[in-house]
This record gives structure tokens, sequence and C-alpha cells, in this order.
């Protein structure tokens, strides 16, 4: 079984290639929560429903978030009435939202009410958020302590990240599932998709059995790289990373992941720090890491199962 | 000040009349909430909303609920996964449910969020929940007792009525500003509106204070019948009369009143009903009451006024 990291758009899109070589029982997809929050009284998981959304192919890949052939009445009236709209949410989405908060309502955890919502769009690997427990990121910033959605949707990332903490990730579990695939070590590798470091994978790492499993160097790691040529793909990586004074380029990425970390793909444009990052003791694939294409997705976890089983560049 | 009591459709046109011939400072609209359920974790006040959509000028005429030009992919989506769509919601008309039960959930009363609402549709006319408090219109069927809504929308109304019942109406008051009405003397008329007399009145009569100040006799008191040629204009207000034993036509209605009514509005194809209500001692006009245009609402609006000012036919 592998284990895939994931945050948003980037982990969904691996994710979407991964589901692609590997089979159901062959791959769980842990998924950030860091990102979730309570909103006009709904729980929001953006990062769970974006790579729900992906691997049902309803995502929407013009945002990155959110699904296709959406509409926005819901939003237009809540305007109108004076609503809070600086979080968008698009009337097919709404109902996951609705949904999700009256099961979680009703004491069903999150871990269940994500695998029903996963089945009821037709998707067969299993995704679980990192946890059933409140996990939640808060940027410290030059403009004060903000919750992250109000960093990163509000005040659209524009503050200087000075540092992060994942509220309540000292009291959290692995999902149960997790714990369970953990506990029977039926784990045989783990893939950290080319999500944000410090905003979607910290936040799962921040999930101490999580940590000290990968920690224990039972299984080999293997990370794609999500910063290419000095920028993120998508999103604020890049300039967290240089906020935090953690370098400019992918380096940065690894050496936050350090001895966690031992295999890395990265795109073709950083081939000169291939030398650095084999001096660091990690193995290291290069090749395309834009999943333009679905096709490309595929190819690109092909790619990292490679380097997890050993066969892949030195 | 002139107080109209209404439930949904009925209610909603009269009212619609009504704010054609009655300043913002001559008429408050008194509106049932017996129908008011949590749905999906939302608030949802049927007859609130059909009143506000009517007065705002949004609403649905096909449905006699919800809005014009609504869409429901909310709904779509909903179903997909799984969710319970026994009861619809469009996606216009969700931004309302989900700001009311925010504002309600942050502390705010139904009457302060009502008018909020109102406001932000333009509505200049006072419109007023019963009451803020928690007043729930259960039903005793030949099927068992059931939630409103359970009976009248996800069973259509289809089990006999044997009694009706309304929770909460022992520890409800008054809306904070019918209360103040009441107190100090200002309403000089009251219209009750042409809805259902047992479903949508007589839950805002079931709040003690109301019920006392129409019993007073300190103002007078007109009806429209909902009542015509036998037959509700719409709705279960014909079938429940007859389960209830309370008659098969419009008579049916002024009996349940009594003495609460002193002045009738009823249809043309009712009028061979017009010697028996005067009979009882009440005034009767008698019109054309179906509200099938703006313009024939005002004119019923103008009918039932005249007869409250003593000018209408004896």
């Amino acid at each position: 079984m592998i284990l895939a990291l994931a945050g948003g758009v980037g982990g969904a899109r691996l994710a979407q290639g991964l589901v692609r070589v590997l089979a159901p029982d062959e791959l769980t997809i842990v998924v950030n929560v860091g990102d979730d929050f309570e909103h006009l009284g709904l729980t929001v998981c953006p990062d769970l429903d974006t790579v729900m959304y992906t691997l049902a192919g309803v995502q929407n890949p013009a945002t990155g978030w959110g699904r296709a052939d959406e509409t926005w009445h819901f939003m237009q009236t809540l305007a109108r009435i004076g609503g809070e709209i600086w979080f968008r949410l698009g009337d097919h989405d709404l109902a996951v939202h609705v949904e999700r908060t009256r099961r979680l309502a009703s004491g069903e955890t999150l871990s269940t009410v994500t695998a029903a919502l996963c089945a009821s769009f037709g998707i067969r690997h299993p995704v679980l958020p990192a946890t059933d427990q409140r996990l939640r990121t808060r940027v410290t910033t030059d403009a004060g302590e903000l919750a992250f959605q109000d960093y990163f949707v509000r005040r659209r990332a524009e503050p200087a990240v000075r540092a992060l903490h994942y509220d309540g990730a000292d009291a959290a579990g692995p999902a149960p599932a997790l714990a369970a695939l953990i506990g029977t070590g039926r784990i045989t590798g783990i893939v950290v998709c080319p999500s944000n470091p410090w905003l979607s994978i910290d936040p799962i790492l921040a999930v101490a059995p999580i940590a000290a499993f990968v920690d224990s160097h039972a299984v080999p790691v293997v990370a794609v790289s999500p910063i290419v040529a000095g920028s993120a793909v998508k999103g604020p990586a890049a300039k967290i990373m240089r906020e935090l004074g953690a370098g400019d380029n992918a380096l940065g990425v690894v050496d936050h992941y350090a001895t966690r970390v031992g295999a890395w793909v990265i795109d073709r444009e950083d081939a000169a720090l291939g030398e650095a990052i084999r001096s660091r003791g990690c193995r290291v694939a290069v090749t395309d890491t834009i999943m333009s294409t679905a096709e490309r997705s595929r190819e690109l976890a092909a790619t990292a199962l490679a380097m997890l089983r050993g066969t892949g560049a030195p």
C-alpha cells in the first residue's frame, strides 16, 4: 500500500495520476485538513474537496478549486442580502458543505463523511483526512496571527509569513484507517505530493504518529518538488519559503523535509540542482513535473513510484 | 396601523395588495412561523420567505413558494451525494436560509434577521414573525403525529388531520415590535388574510397576547375567505376542514373564527352564503377574491380595508 500525502491542486493532480497506475488496494490518499474552517455555519474542507472533485473528474482546472460548470446563484443572492462573500461557494459545491456539516453534526466522523462523499462521486481509492480531530493551520504574519483562510483567501496570502502553527495537532491522531495501516505494517512507501510544504504537508506531519512513522524510515519516501525554477506552480509556496528564509528554489523544500525524504523528483528546469540534492544523500529523478494533462499526471506518478521502488535515477 | 395576519401564498398576495394602498407606517404584516423547521442544518421559514419574496417581486407565481428564475444545482448535487431532497431548496433561495441560520446562531432574533433580510430586498413595510420564540405546528393524523413539513411536504398533506397543536405556543410572546404596537394602542384594525385558518392563522393566534388582543374587540377584524366554492385556492384548507368536521364551504371558516371576525370578504361564487354569514352577526362583502394579478390583490386589499372602516357592504 502506497501512501500519498496531498494538499490541494498539486496534490490532487498527482493523486489523479497515482490512481491510474495503482489499484484501490494499493493506494491511500491522505489529505491535509489544516485548511478546513467553519464558514456561514458550514464546515468547509477545501483540500479534501479539491482531491475529491479532481479524482471524480468534476474539478475546475482553471481555478484549482471548486467544480467545473459551476453556477453562482447562491453567492449572488448572498451578496444581495449582505452575507459574507469573500469565500466563494458555488451552487453545486455548496451541497457537499451542507451535507458534510449535517453528517458531522449528527455525530459521524470526518473519515466516514469523506468516504461517503467520495463513494457518491464514484471514487474507488481510499481518501482519508489526515485526522478526524480538529486541526487548524494558523499563520503568524507581519499583520498579526490569522486563521488560515483569513490569511489565504480573505487577505490573498499577502501578509508576510513569520511562523505557522497547527492548532489541535497535539491532540490529533491519524484517521482510524490510516492508524490501522501504520499499525499493521501494510504501507510500503510514501509519496509526498507537490503541495505546499508549510501549508499542506506539514499540517499532515503535525499529527505525531504520522511524523513518527515517516521518521522511522520503515518505508521509502519520495517527494515531488512543488517549486519549479524558483516559483510555485500554483499558490504562495515560493513566497512563503522566502519569507521564512528557506531559500529561493527547490533546495529550500529539500532542506525543509531534510532526512524525511530519501528520493526527489524535480523538474527539468531545476536539473542543475540535482547534484546539490544528491550531495544531501538523496536520489533524484529529473522530469517534466507540470501536470497540464491527466496523462502528464500519470507519467509523473509512475516516475515517483519508480523512485520509491529504487528503479529510478540514482 | 393596520395589522395583517398572513401565512403563505394567499397571505403574501393580499399583503402585496395592502402595501399598494397603505404606507409603511400604516401596515404591519405578521407572519406565521408554525411552518418553520430545521432542515439540512438550516432554519427554513417558508411563510416569512413567501411573504418576503412576494413583496420583493421575486416570487415564483407558479409554485406559490420559492423564487422565480430559480436554479436547482445545489439540489442536483445533493441528490447525487445521497442527501435529503424531499424539501426542495433553490440556489438563490438557499442563501436566505444560510444567512438566516448564521445570524440566528450568532444570537440575533428572528425579528431582527427578518427585518434585515426584508430591507435587503427593498421591502419598506414591516414584516414580523408572529413570535421570536420557537413555535412549531404539529399535526395529529390518521398516520400518527407528524412535524408540520413531514405532513405538508414529505407526505403531501395526504394523511387525514385529526388535530393540530402548536408546540411552544404556551411560552411564546409576540415579536417585540408587535407587542409594542399592541401595548401602545396604535393598531386600528386587523386583516386576516386568505391563508389556511388551521395551518397559517391559528399558529399566530396561538400566541396568547395576540389572541387576547383580537378577542378584546378593541379593533375591528376583517377576514378574506380562503375557501371559494368549497375549495381552497391553493393548499389543503378545504380537505382539512372536512377532516375536522368543520363543514364543506366558506361557512366552515366563518364558524371557525366565530366572534373573532366581524366582517367577511367572500367570493362571488359564494354569494349565496352571504345571508348565513350575516345571520351570524357579521358584515359581508362579495367580490372577486382570486388574486391572479397584483392589481387584483390591490383591489381585494382595498375592499377588505373598506370593510374595516365600516364603509363596506352591510
